[in-house]
């Protein structure tokens, strides 16, 4: 299974430095003072980490607004959502989305239930209804990859209610979260619901730029922290990604300033590649973008970007979608500019 | 389930700093370029870490004299165990052994079927071959934890013959081997075979002093790390572990410094507790001794220790253990004196 990122396949396209648009990473980097702190705390991997990981979640339920007792973390949001799964007889998800959902299902061998988006990729709560079950875990991505959409207040509650009703569970892989207009904040809705069959993962993967770092966590009801712990790995974070978690997220003026330069780059990239002909780039609240490919397809393109010293993301991978379409990241301004004008050369060609 | 090294747990015991002998950790502390080759690389936590990890299996493959394509990596040994328990129809373990054995296997819904080691430890061969079946995983200890014991030579060859007989596999866990007598390799010893339905797994967790970096590894054969890396979960090592495993295999002084260091301490150990009335030391080929109390039970002898200050390992949460065993580590000499004369002072206890 093919993921974003994996640079180090593709160094004979080009000569000089491959820039990476299969990836979807904030493009400020990370937190400046992160390395100071790792720096005090080195000699932390000498000892194992905390296994309760007190004071990371104290941290994480600082910046998420929510208790310490609700709070679970794992090696990247991929390993809680395998915990997750691990957890329920039956997994639900709706494609396109992320391999890892139905990937992690299958090797669990947990049955996985692939439902399909409307062609606007927007949920339909029918097909929701008509398939969930007791015990049945919904796995939907919010902001949902690779399509970047993400689901408005009203479904959000609507899909909940529908889930919580037949007894399943629904489980909001909202890894792209801060990334997204401040419109509402899933944390604080089903705060009110106690978090009563329902979990929100997020990550310090994206938003904060740490890839490397392996740091995922969730909100949940204490009841379920109690099962997640049950079946976890111990240990599952390293103990500089502890003290990472300990940090990052006191650094508002970062968050902020991270925000304020996806909105301008997220509208700037959608209106330069609307006027592109040939493709068809999709609406996203992510700092990703989905394109369909008018008139070439995914191989042909990934070529032609990948000759030009640009890395793009076929997406006919993602079942659900085909090779007419790639993805792309949002990444600072001159990136976005170099890429634009691939796509202006690509124009070119008919 | 409790593991060893939790010392916030402990914090009300004791007014200074409490000693850990409950985690098995080399005395000596990482290696010391360690730091310096994170700082040169930390700009790594900023990207994806290879999703193949070229280099650092390359760099495990060349400590292990293996070839890379027989390396398989994970998040600590733990999770290299999980993965090839999703491998297999069945686990067969021995008890009493590392607790995470028959906890992987429940959680992952697959039957595990748990032997008794002999009286002295030792396995039984006739035990294991009435039991063993196709597609079972077999996953022994090696040395084994809590035991402390290692398979000699000529019987890991015989147990290894009856498993692949059966059509079983065998799963070293030689998370100590470092630690032991230089009698044999059992990486050496099964390239004879390429690796015919038997893997070894390593770590650097315990011998290079690093239970914080999550680094755990190891060898089988390439059809065998085809199926392996179909189940793992991508990026699992973090980007900082990553440079450590391309670092620490090349202190060839430090390797040889703590060998010779373990040496000393065990026998010094070994010797001076089997002078303690009231309780039996088991012999040892690892970091760590298994103590048979005589005269006190578990509870007792930790909070004895621990209202001085320090931490040791009960062990009736051992399955095939009872609340008459302790385990300690083997650490620097100043710490294990401490350790040897509050026994002293509970020899005077009747």
């Amino acid at each position: 299974m093919e993921h974003g990122g994996d640079l180090l396949s593709y160094r004979n396209y080009y000569e000089g430095e491959l820039i990476d648009f299969s990836s979807n990473i904030n493009p400020l980097g990370p937190p400046e003072d992160l390395f100071a702190e790792i720096k005090k705390g080195f000699d932390n991997i000498s000892r194992y980490p905390d296994i309760k990981y007190r004071e990371l979640k104290s941290s994480i339920a600082e910046y998420l607004k929510c208790n310490s007792e609700n709070v679970v973390v794992g090696n990247g949001a991929i390993d809680l959502i395998n915990n997750f799964i691990l957890l329920f007889s039956r997994t639900i998800i709706f494609v396109p989305s992320f391999s890892e959902y139905e990937k992690r299902g299958l090797i669990n061998g947990k049955e996985t239930v692939s439902l399909r988006y409307r062609d606007d990729f927007t949920i339909d709560l029918d097909e929701l209804e008509k398939n969930v079950k007791s015990q049945d875990l919904v796995i939907l991505g919010n902001p949902n990859n690779p399509t970047g959409l993400r689901i408005d207040e009203k479904t959000l509650v609507a899909l909940y209610e529908i889930v919580n009703k037949k007894d399943g569970f629904l489980l909001l892989d909202e890894a792209f979260y801060e990334f997204c207009p401040e419109d509402y904040d899933s944390i604080e809705i089903f705060k009110d619901y106690s978090f009563k069959k329902v979990g929100i993962i997020r990550a310090a993967t994206k938003f904060f730029a740490l890839p490397g770092i392996r740091l995922g966590y969730g909100c949940v009801s204490e009841d379920m922290v109690k099962k997640y712990e049950r079946v976890e790995i111990p240990w599952s974070v390293n103990a500089l990604a502890d003290i990472a978690g300990k940090t990052i997220f006191k650094d508002k003026s970062y968050i902020k300033k991270s925000k304020e330069y996806m909105e301008k780059e997220r509208s700037f990239m959608l209106n330069e590649l609307s006027k592109i002909e040939g493709i068809k780039p999709f609406t996203t609240h992510a700092n990703f973008i989905l394109v369909k490919l008018l008139k070439w397809d995914e191989e042909y393109v990934f070529d032609f970007f990948a000759k030009r010293g640009v890395i793009i993301r076929r997406c006919s991978n993602f079942k659900g979608l085909d090779s007419s379409f790639i993805r792309v990241a949002v990444k600072d301004r001159d990136s976005n500019i170099r890429l634009i004008d691939i796509f202006k050369e690509l124009e070119q060609i008919s």
